[in-house]
């Protein structure tokens, strides 16, 4: 396939400070780049990474038709460069477009881009515990028109951002038992703009109350827990971990999916089924609930140390051999090239 | 208030082929602009229609953290300009953007910005029944960060665009029994940008079956009947309108609750209740269903002809004094200064 690389002349990489990156907010050298036009995609393109000029029209605008992917790269202590299971943030992000009436991405174009693009940008990959590169693929409407339907042009992006740890402090969450983020037959299970715009005033409420994250529920009934913000969640009651089944509600994360089958292999009992908002509470007062922690890309996985249910507070108790630092340190070995890679997820960009 | 205004050097409607004009593709010489930095919203300005600069991480892009209106001016025999019911559309665009958790934008801003914009563009307003010109107010998160979480720079726009008829050809609707357009405790009350992607995907599908839309039922159970894709639903049973009430899921249309209080006001029985599937196609079974129709700004009231349910087809019976054409015409009349504005909803724009 053909790919236009026009590089930057000098790397702007001396003027960041590493130490002091707040996520998501520093952008590396290049960007990749592929216009949707007459019904296929055009060349792609890596440009110096630069602001674009859109019309006020672009329908991306007005009706929210985005949908996006999150990855990290590391680099290990040979400098050489690793991806995750890229492979499914590949597949995601087509199924989330297909939700969206949004063409599917060429597999061959994903991969050509993102590999040459994390080469080029290379240096840009830190090496420590906590650095990685947080890498960005997404796709907006791009056609000039106010009418409420599909988009006839599309643009599909990757830009890539130096991160460090994306949760600072305490992680506690409030069980949504008003508001919710996404129905039977909508978009919940796709990575849509939308459905993160429709989380954040419900997420100001709980952080004015103390709490990091909405916990989300069924929308019918609220009765049973289904996935945080941008985390999947599990629950470890005595030593058995829970965690919900997807559905079209809930993201399919890779991350989550990860922990299950390490687990599984690891011999813990994990139960993927419909969770009780009531049977965590009770498991909470018979000092059953051990740990409750998310699970995705950004943190791979943040303990959550307390939550709030209709006003009632519950404490976790602290916990020594916690599967969410067992299962952590595993899987981020893993990734980072420091452990046996039994099932096959990583990936060397070379 | 202070509004910088920087006037076109040449106008470019000599260029519009106003009767050959597509829905929402051709837009007028300027446009109304304000940001909000810093906690506050900054010196609004109107400038000539362009193009404008984004960062590829600006948030509306990842997170539909997006928010728009849809009004309409119109053009008298004398060319007084007239606007339906505005303060209803200011009021709205605050109500959607707390859902969004975006700030709320002044009213005296929003009245002072349109009311310039159009006067200065009051030429592309063009007289005649079909003719008028579609005005987009929207506010768009602009700060350039991929972290999931509300913006602290947003960007207020009004764009205008010269338009005639938006629905040609007949329209027939599909119930919705498997996807949905939004939540119990969702964002289905606002016009947030990600809902309307939502409904693209399940409106593709329709339209391959020849239904021109998808007519929205609750998530829950598919029992209730909703809305459509950008307009509210009425039923006329025997001699009564049935619409559902507005709840978190419905949103609050203003020609719907213009229709209501017209009709009753001519003594026609309306009643706001949820509507059942069943009822309906019972009443469409026995012959008593007499007419359905869609409301909203961009068509006033577009009849729908007939329907499908789970495969089954109803086709409605053709109707010589029909509440639609009655309503649109009533309706329309007051809104273009041919009739008596007795409930006080026509705007001179002056
Ligand atoms: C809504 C939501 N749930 C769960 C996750 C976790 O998914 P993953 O492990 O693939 O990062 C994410 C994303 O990153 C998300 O946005
Ligand atoms: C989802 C939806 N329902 C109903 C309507 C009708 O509202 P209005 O009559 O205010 O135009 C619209 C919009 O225009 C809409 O987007």
């Amino acid at each position: 396939m053909a790919l236009h690389i026009e590089k930057i002349e000098k790397s702007k990489i001396s003027e960041v400070d590493f130490n002091n990156l707040k996520f998501g907010q520093v952008f590396t050298d290049h960007m990749f780049e592929c216009d949707y036009e007459n019904g296929e995609w055009q060349t792609p393109k890596i440009r110096p990474y630069q602001a674009l000029s859109f019309d006020p029209s672009a329908k991306v605008f007005h009706y929210g038709q985005a949908v996006f992917e999150g990855m990290k790269a590391y680099k290990d202590d040979n400098d050489d460069v690793w991806l995750f299971r890229p492979d499914q943030n590949q597949e995601r992000i087509n199924k989330s477009a297909e939700r969206l009436d949004m063409p599917p991405f060429p597999k061959d174009y994903f991969f050509e881009g993102l590999t040459t693009l994390i080469k080029m940008d290379s240096d840009w990959v830190q090496k420590g515990a906590d650095n990685s590169l947080y890498i960005r693929p997404f796709v907006i409407s791009t056609e000039n028109c106010v009418s409420a339907s599909s988009s006839n042009k599309y643009k599909f992006m990757i830009i890539c951002s130096p991160v460090q740890a994306y949760y600072a402090g305490e992680v506690r969450v409030v069980f949504a038992d008003k508001y919710s983020r996404a129905a039977n037959g909508g978009v919940g299970y796709a990575k849509a703009a939308g459905n993160y715009a429709a989380s954040f005033y419900p997420a100001k409420l709980a952080a004015k109350e103390g709490y990091q994250q909405v916990l989300w529920t069924d929308a019918a009934n609220h009765e049973f827990l289904e996935e945080a913000g941008t985390m999947n969640v599990f629950f470890r009651v005595n030593d058995t971990l829970l965690t919900a089944p997807t559905s079209d509600r809930i993201l399919d994360g890779v991350t989550r999916k990860s922990i299950i089958q390490f687990a599984e292999d690891k011999g813990i009992k994990v139960e993927v089924r419909p969770v009780r908002v009531t049977e965590i509470i009770e498991a909470a007062k018979k000092g059953e609930l051990k740990e409750m922690f998310g699970a995705g890309t950004a943190a791979v996985i943040s303990p959550i140390l307390g939550f709030a249910h209709k006003g009632e507070k519950f404490e976790l108790p602290k916990i020594d051999d916690s599967y969410a630092s067992f299962i952590k340190k595993s899987i981020t070995d893993i990734q980072r090239n420091k452990a046996e890679d039994k099932f096959g997820w990583r990936f060397q960009v070379k």
